[in-house]
Formats: C-alpha cells, structure tokens, sequence
C-alpha cells in the first residue's frame, strides 16, 4: 500500500501546531507530512504590533521552523501558495506542484481595508515580519528626516492608526512607548509629535467590558493618544487620510505615517481556489473540514467558528488556531488509520488580555477582571504558552518575554 | 574701562579649541567671551560618516559644549548666525543680534556641488548630525521596504557616492562593514547590493602615496565597493544619477540612495557678510586675521591658508583648525592686553590617516607609511587626540575610541 500524503499549507499558529502535534501522534514511515510556508520561519503574528513599533526586535518574534519540526517525520518546503486545486487533490505553488491525499489550508489572514480608496497605497499593514520592520524604519526615517529638513513638516511627526480594535490598541501602547525614545534619539520636542487613533465604531475595543476599555483610553491618553471615535476613514493620500467630519463634511488630517489596523480577513487564496467563503473565512463543520471536501482541513484565521452563545462568529485568534491544529492533527491521524470518527471542535477561551505597551494591559483571565501590571503580567504568561505549546520549554527559553514586573 | 568683548562663531574644531583655550588664558573679569552655535553640542565633523554608515552611534560623535566650558568665563549661546555687519560690528543672528569687539569666525563648511543638477534635491551629504541620522536611516529604510514589496526593486539596494576623496573613501569602508549587518536584518542577499564609488578625476584619494591608494581601492573591492574612475556625475536624479560615458554619452545608474562626499567649500555666510573668498574661504593673514579687518578671526574650514611647499592651499581639516584655534586664542589674548605683536601661524601636519572601516586604514604618520591594524590604530588615537585636547582626559573617557585591535 503506498503512503499517503498530508501536506500543510502555513506555519503560522494553526498550521505548526498541527505539524508538530502530528509528528509526535504517527510513527516515522506511517505517513509523509510535508509543510509549505512562504519563509522559513514562524512569526508571533500576535506580538508584531510591537516590532512595527520598534519596541521589540523581529528577531524576538520569529523562530526557525527547522527547530521545532522533526525532519525525519515532516519535511519543510519554502514556497508560495498559488492556488489549490481540489479536484486534482494537489496545491500549485510558485515553485511546483504538490499532490496530497489530505490538506490543511493554514494560510492565515489578510489585511481587510473595506474598499477604502488609497488605503492599499499609502497605508501600512501589520501582517507578517517584513511588513514590520518596515513600518518600524518608515517611522524612524520620519523623525531622522524631520531635523534635517529647512522648512519643517510637523505631520511628519503625526502617525494615524487606524482602527481602535485589539491589533489597533496595541499598537497605539507599543507606540506610546516608543515615541519619547524617538524623540530622544532625534532631538525632537515631544510636544511635536501625535498619534492619532481613528475608529469608525462608536467605541474602543468592541466586546471588551466597558469599564476596562475605559481604563485603556485613559491610560493611552495619558501617554499621548488622541482618538476619534465615530469617525470613518474615507480616503488615504500621500499626504495623510480625510475623515467623515459630521455628515457631509470631510476633514483632512496629514500624517507621516498611516497603519491601517482596522480588520482583516481570510486568505484570498480562499476564494481563488473555489471555497464558498465570507471575507475569505471558511465555516468550517465541526471536524474543522471544509464543507463538501473530506480531504480539506481549514483552521486559523481562515476558518470560521460560530460562538453559539452569542450566535457569532469567533473572533480569529492564535489561541483559537492553535487549540484547532490540536484537533486537526488528532482527526488527520485519525483518517489515515482508517477511521471514520473525527472529533469536534470546540473552542476553549481562556481568557483575552489587550496589551497597552510592555507595562501595561487590560484583559479578563479565568472570569477575572484585570489592568495594569497583572494583565500585563498575564500577558507575558499567554505570549510563553505559545512558544511553549508548540516548541517546549527550550523555545520558551530562547524567545519567551521575561521582562516580568 | 568698558570690557571688551569676544563673539566666537561656531563650536566645531576650530571654535571650540579657541574658546576652550582662551578660558584658560584669561582671567574671570578680564573680557566678555560669547560662543554662537546652532546646536548645543559640538560634533566631531571627521567621525560623520561613521554615524551615516550606521557604524557609529551619532551620540557618541557629540557632546555637550557646556561639558567643556567654563560657563565662569564664556558664556554659550543657542544661536543661528543670519550675517555679519562689520562695519558695524555685530553679528545678526535668527534670535537678535550680538555687538562686538573682536570676532572669530569658525562657521565650517558646506557641502560643494559644483552647480550639478540635481544634487541639492536628491542626494545627501555628511555635513552634520541631523543629515549623518537621516542617512543612515535612509539606507535603513531602502533596505527594510525591500522585502516588503511585491515588484522588488533592486536598485533600492544601490548606494552611489560621488566622490573617492577623503569623506568618500572613509564613508565607503564604514558602508563595506555595515553591508553585511543589513542584509542579516533585513533577510538580504549581500550580493543583491551594490556599492558604486564615482569620481571624476582619474584617481583615487588624490594626493596620496599610490601604494596606500592601491592598497586602500584593493581592500574596499574586496568589501564589495565598485569603483567607476574618471567618471563625472552629470546629474542626480529621484531614480539616481546620470554619469558621463565617453565622449557624449551618459549612463543611468539606478540607486535608492546617492550620497554626495565629492568637496566642500566655505560656508555661504562668509560671502553673505562681504567678505572677499574663493568658494567662501578666505585667504586670512599669517595672524588668521581677514584682510582689511583687524578686528576679525576667520579659522577653519573657512580659511585658506597656503602651504608655501607646494604653492597650494592645505586642505580644510581638523587638525589645522585646532592648531588655528590655538594661535587665534592667543592672539587674541594678546589684542585685549593691547599688544601690537601677533603670533604666525604655522600648520604643524603631524600625518594624515585614511579609514577604510573600523578595523582597517591607511595614512602617513611620522613620515611612515602604514596600512592595516597600524594604520588604524593611529586613526583611533588621532580622534582621541582630537577629544583630548579640547575636552581633557574626561572627554576622552567618555567619548573616545578604545575598540584597539
């Protein structure tokens, strides 16, 4: 009988907890396992907020994918998704084709910028390690410029985030931070600079309890935030964005620097490759197989989950991939030893905590309220867990954020 | 008797060295000493291209001018100098104006282009801390949007500096180091970059001993420098710049980056106030005075002093500014005790040394030839020299360069 095949497509948090979850499940010549990402590294998606900002380097935020896969059981492939062909059962990457008997899409997500004109151009993401870096030296080169220049632009010292949900949070605390450092290392009066926050939504942080998003806007206004609440981004220039100002009137706000933090959707590789999907999510059945394919396993910010508490979808979340990549990789094993019942996922949030900068943050843990130096300690404990959840207690070690009050 | 009153203008090599050793020479009450300067630090103007490079932190090219003052006797003022009105013997600043009695003009200089098109728009130049920062950044920048791009460009990776002479070949050497480090920041194929050197004339680090040029151009091809001789940039443009090719062609060359190091002249302050220069320096007396007013000091980079040997100019350095600042002092102390008799002054060149990076020079020291570790150890103490005798044995500790293979 010859071999079947699992190819894995994206190690981020789904796709490589599904592989090293794998790896320890099957013996060496049981199955072959092959794992596709674009680089050959994984990246805290959720801790890049602080690399953007320039806060933490992106070094701290990626590791080597070669050391957390056991290369006698899974072989690692760098290459870049083009499609997937379903019928075929293989997966067209920018350097070849791959067959498969079963496939999981990890693919991650997507910037989601609404239509909004200009946004693609002129406004930053912060979507992977590349992205980052490069959001941290646009920022630097701003205040390095600003000094040098004979007639000074004080927008170049203005910085827009846009999008006041929890990447958008974050990242205004990173920056926060950062700012008065900036300022040191350029010799720019502080009082210069602005960052400024604009949300479409009536509030800060929907979903979040009220009393804890209100000790977050404190707390970033204190350290030199402004929001505008309300207010829906109608345009990005070269110049900055023009906001809806009451209900014609537009306002222009001229801004160095403009990250769009407002949203983001499923891969688009989703729908290029012919899956029913709203926003590039997939709603997946309850084996986390896509619907109508027995061979397809979706997960992470591609797949959608209905919370049928509230009869929603659940937010995309690295805890929420992870906790599918455990069962995926106990149903893959499953299939392959010829067994028809697969487990049903079900998610099991422990808690959510929003990082207000590295000394700072507001979160509900084990139905517990929390600000300030134990969310902020809470949080460090969560960024460990997934170093440790899919690389053990060494790559905690070597990458884990120890910097505890 | 009214006292009278000393205005220093500027606080590089030459004005600092005048004030520092004028505080020592005078008495508390015995005359008014004002230094101007547009910062309220001092930087060393010869370790630039460190901090451009990116080699060198720019604070550690920099220090406060109050650290080396005796605020008892000189008193600093923040200040940007418009012009200066001889006749009526004051200097117009941004901020007011300032009367005196004896003046020192220690303005350094400026970045020459010789009227080539496009240079003032789209190249830089290392003339002071606020471009050295913006440089670096710059490079910083084209090199982290790099892989963030679907269309790489690989011209962002391209450095152009016109000019091999002294600043070109030091800054060259510091760009060979710095290289490698970005390529590992920023996952780039070192050999995607490019480093290009153009100069017009026909050879490199003119006047200098052709074994040490060979011996420098060698080193820095292996560090990955291209060297286009007798090439003359006729234009820089937002892509890059254009070079004459033969007789009446011209050449693109692409680069994100163009740094122009090919000359400096005096500072346009020196035409603006009337006084008779050849690209603003002028020919002082052997006093250091300025022809047709003896109430004026012209040192530095702004002064044109003849080495008599070969009937040419000495180039600007700091090394002849310091010396300048030692002999304008103690003319002046010898004006404001009402003596007739001034010093001459006699340049002293103890040796030149040319950096090709932190660990490797090349230069002429006590009439010997040297390269390598040598040489590049006689660099350090030359600019810990250079700390020393304006700042003492404190500013050295502080500031100096001890990282001596």
């Amino acid at each position: 009988m010859k071999k079947q095949k699992i190819v894995i497509l994206g190690a981020g948090y789904g796709g490589l907890m599904t592989a090293t979850k794998l790896q320890k499940a099957v013996g060496v010549n049981e199955v072959d396992i092959q794992l596709v990402n674009k680089h050959d590294y994984h990246y805290e998606t959720t801790w890049l907020h602080e690399a953007s900002a320039g806060t933490l380097h992106h070094d701290r935020v990626r590791y080597d994918i070669k050391d957390v896969i056991d290369r006698n059981k899974v072989e690692f492939i760098k290459g870049t998704v083009e499609q997937i062909n379903t019928a075929e059962k293989k997966v067209i990457l920018q350097e070849g084709e791959l067959p498969y008997d079963y496939l999981v899409i990890a693919v991650g997500s997507e910037a989601e910028t609404f239509g909004i004109k200009g946004l693609k151009e002129h406004a930053f993401s912060i979507v992977n390690v590349n992205a980052a870096r490069q959001i941290r030296e646009h920022i630097e080169y701003q205040f390095a410029t600003y000094n040098n220049e004979k007639e000074k632009k004080d927008e170049r010292l203005t910085i827009v985030v846009g999008g006041a949900g929890f990447t958008g949070i974050e990242f205004l605390g990173e920056l926060a931070n950062r700012v008065p450092e900036l300022c040191r290392e350029y010799d720019i009066d502080p009082h210069k600079v602005k960052i400024i926050c604009v949300e479409a939504a009536p509030t800060v942080l929907p979903g979040f309890d009220p009393e804890l998003v209100n000790y977050a806007v404190a707390q970033l206004e204190k350290k030199g935030v402004t929001f505008m609440i309300g207010t829906a981004v109608k345009e990005a220039t070269e110049n900055g964005i023009i906001v809806g100002k009451g209900e014609d009137e537009v306002e222009e706000i001229k801004a160095g620097t403009v990250v769009w933090a407002a949203g983001v959707r499923g891969n688009s590789l989703i729908e290029k490759s012919g899956f029913e999907a709203m926003r590039g999510r997939v709603k997946v059945q309850p084996d986390l197989r896509a619907p109508g394919h027995d061979d397809v396993f979706i997960i992470g910010d591609s797949s959608l989950v209905i919370n049928e508490e509230i009869n929603r979808p659940y937010p995309p979340t690295a805890q929420i991939a992870m906790q599918q990549g455990v069962t995926c990789a106990k149903n893959l094993v499953a299939l392959i030893r010829g067994k028809e019942e697969l487990e049903t996922f079900t998610p099991d949030i422990k808690g959510t905590v929003c990082s207000l900068g590295e000394d700072d943050a507001i979160g509900v843990a084990f139905g517990k309220k929390m600000t300030g130096g134990t969310a902020s300690f809470m949080k460090k404990v969560i960024d460990n867990r997934s170093l440790y959840m899919i690389g053990g207690p060494s790559l905690v070690l070597k990458k884990g954020k120890f910097n505890i009050l």
